[in-house]
């Protein structure tokens, strides 16, 4: 089944785990934080230090790109066999902000090993996820008596992902031809729980968009006028309470058209998983379930699209009371989108309800800012199955599917690069993203690189599959 | 029908107008604002000025009333008949903010008489309206040749209207023997327009609560947890979507208990008055009506219910995007009562309709601030009819009704005082109260001062009625 000898790549893996570990800490170390402009020096070094570690892991080429905000880094390591497939990882180097009053029982930028795990700001999200496929090739090469990977390999690691991927788009369009590619692999997700390992098969897809409601001129005397003239938070609340029918179904015309349903097939894997209800509830920091009818709490946030308000104002909102009618009113919508749905054809569609929905005497505008597609590949995709088959050797267990509900650039990658988009993620929900004293399984770090030193094997001899 | 030779009181007013005048300019330079603290003393002074004015006018007893907040200013003129019946006059000494650059093309505080109009900060809300009494009873006595009024005369002008009246009412119940009364002559509203007397016949009342949601513990990602979860800005949205029905009615069950319709006269009333749709859309600073199905315009401000919303927040309302469900969102919502209606059922309606709106998972606390009562006078009220015919021999035209849509501490003053409240106002819409360049028009200033020369005698003379 496979050309690499699993205990091979075992022992080189157990041999050079502390290297890889010095070297991953070392990384941690800089606080590669786009959003904050003091830390504009530490994401470019962050990317000076990975290129040069990706050329001192071989690959031949190791750039550092420039966007108009941070750098990101390319490299590349092409095959022997000119006919072997090509392979595009994704990951990012920024870490989101991080500060010990926020919480962090040590410094988040001074790792910490502590048992199973290591301690750090960017350790799973997204440094560890990145690094552990430097070791991987390596592990690779070794077992496969190869000097160059059974694959074209490329990566592709960005430095805004924490900030919104702002310049991504443009820099993928901008190296289409470098960045060409047959299938991405995207090490930025997790998979269901430490002894659950799954793979992800797609990510909704996102539109977003404001909507400023217009009444009187200025805010006027709720009682000179009040019951006499439209009032706009009044129009903007009645938008919001129409998004939904009474089946917590969107109730915007067109908005399900072109859908790719779940089969029936993706509906019994989702139920396989071992869903607890009252823990997922805890992760969701709420005390009920709520979505659309006829789905599952699974389904309703990897498989079904949504609408829901992200922000809402208008009128007074500072202490006491205002007897006003305000002149304004504001609504921040955001569409989760999945396989089938097209950003265009859901603003024009929200656009349309949204002009029918407002009352005679109020003016809107609506902005959309930039969308991100939904993306998903197949269950039988034949590269999804070498993702699957070479995380099963590394965990020895059966692998499931799961899906994930927010978007990412992946889907630019998708869209831009025309290629299926694979997950290999082995964070666990534990792990902390964006809080106070995120981690990584350490055990779980070494079965992402055993699974990255299986991949391009795996890949390499999987039937190629037009697209 | 009257003991007053009109005659005679106008020429009164024509001799003694130039020192009313000069000493309404006096009273007007004092920058008695009541919300800022830097004009506390000019407050203090404002009442000091006219509790001297109102003894120099002739009133045995004026004094200042100390609240909590700024002096109120009480004067008593016993009439020599202990039969008479006892009027309270209302007004305010203190006026809303006013800067040379919110738009004044005078300095607020220096008042400047240009033609008919006198431009200032108070000189029609409210200076100018309590100080046409101060001319008024000495033109009534010296035209009846009485030493004291007709009436048993007292005057109460609060010092903080302009700041909520937030002690007024317990300044009222603190003195109930002093202020007790037969009538309120509330001397703080307008008339419907210069070519058009018109008297008040009531108030609209206020509730006003403020409904807190909370949905999860903390903002959570809308695409790991969107369409799974209950939004508390949705919740929020449908809540004030659900406030009226497609009639525009107040959906809140028990909301129209024990209201008193307007009966036909009064619709016809209403009706007959010179209402132009375009113009008052221009004072609303609105582009279109809207408002319960069956009723005017007028009908609507004056004399039916409202719930509006002042007030609505919720999740990320700052530039750009941020994909989260809230942790909360928040309502202010007013309700506007008539007659009939009582604060505290409102309250226990609103209450429990709230309670039933809020879905599964989202919890909510209601807060009510102070409430106001609504307050009406019958049309046939002997009262109101002295009123009517002391206005319609001032101004020699036809004297038509109006309503007032605000809410306001007469409602205090006849709930706790238990005595019906009628309006003297010569106010125009045009005099720009709370806006810059306030003025007050000459001559229906005088037109004040006049009907308040003949109010006390048709006061005197109408019938007592048990209220």
């Amino acid at each position: 089944m496979s050309e690499t000898p699993d205990s091979v790549v075992r022992t080189y893996i157990e041999n050079h785990r502390a290297a890889f570990l010095d070297d991953l800490v070392e990384w941690l170390r800089i606080p590669s934080v786009s959003a904050q402009p003091e830390h504009t020096a530490d994401v470019r070094r962050s990317a000076d230090w990975l290129a040069a570690k990706l050329k001192a892991t071989g690959f031949p080429t190791a750039e550092v790109w420039e966007t108009p905000g941070a750098p990101a880094v390319f490299a590349e390591w092409p095959s022997e066999d000119p006919d072997a497939p090509t392979v595009l990882v994704y990951g990012h180097h920024d870490v989101q902000p991080a500060a010990r009053e926020d919480g962090w029982d040590t410094e988040p930028f001074e790792p910490v090993i502590r048992g199973n795990r290591l301690q750090a700001r960017g350790a799973a999200d997204d440094k560890g996820q990145v690094f552990f496929h430097t070791l991987g090739v390596r592990a690779h090469l070794a077992a496969t008596g190869r000097t160059a990977p059974a694959v074209h390999l490329k990566m592709l690691i960005e430095g805004e992902e924490e900030s919104g991927s702002p310049h991504f788009k443009a820099l993928v369009e901008g190296h289409t031809e470098r960045l060409a590619t047959d299938a991405v692999v995207v090490s930025d997700t997790g998979m269901w729980a430490e002894d659950t390992p799954t793979v992800c098969t797609g990510m909704r897809g996102l539109a977003e968009c404001e909507i400023e409601l217009y009444g009187p001129d200025q805010d006027i005397h709720s009682g000179s006028f009040g019951g006499a003239v439209p009032n706009p938070a009044t129009a903007a609340a009645r938008l919001v309470a129409a998004l939904h029918d009474e089946h917590a179904r969107v109730a915007i015309p067109g908005f399900y058209d072109g859908i790719i349903e779940l089969t029936d097939r993706e509906r019994e894997l989702f139920a396989e998983l071992p869903f607890d209800e009252e823990r997922w509830l805890r992760t969701a920091k709420s005390t009920a379930t709520y979505g659309e009818a006829g789905h599952t709490t699974l389904e309703r946030v990897w498989a079904r699209p949504t609408a829901e308000v992200n922000g809402i104002g208008g009128g007074y909102q500072g202490p006491g009371s205002k007897t006003i009618i305000p002149s304004s009113a504001m609504v921040k919508l955001s569409f989760r989108l999945v396989a089938g749905q097209d950003p265009d054809h859901i603003e024009k569609a929200v656009r349309a309800w949204t002009a029918e929905q407002i009352p005679l005497g109020i003016r809107h505008e609506i902005t959309f800012s930039g969308s991100t597609r939904p993306c998903l590949t197949p269950l039988d995709h034949p590269a999804l199955q070498s993702v699957v088959r070479a995380m099963g050797r590394a965990f020895q267990q059966p692998v499931r599917y799961t899906r994930e509900g927010g978007s990412g650039p992946a889907a630019d990658l998708q869209e831009v690069l025309d290629a299926p988009v694979l997950f290999l993620g082995i964070s666990v929900p534990s792990d902390g993203w964006h809080a106070p004293n995120e981690k990584v399984e350490l055990d779980l770090l070494l079965k992402g690189v055993e699974t990255s030193a299986y991949l391009w094997g795996e890949l390499a001899e999987s039937p190629r599959q037009a697209h």
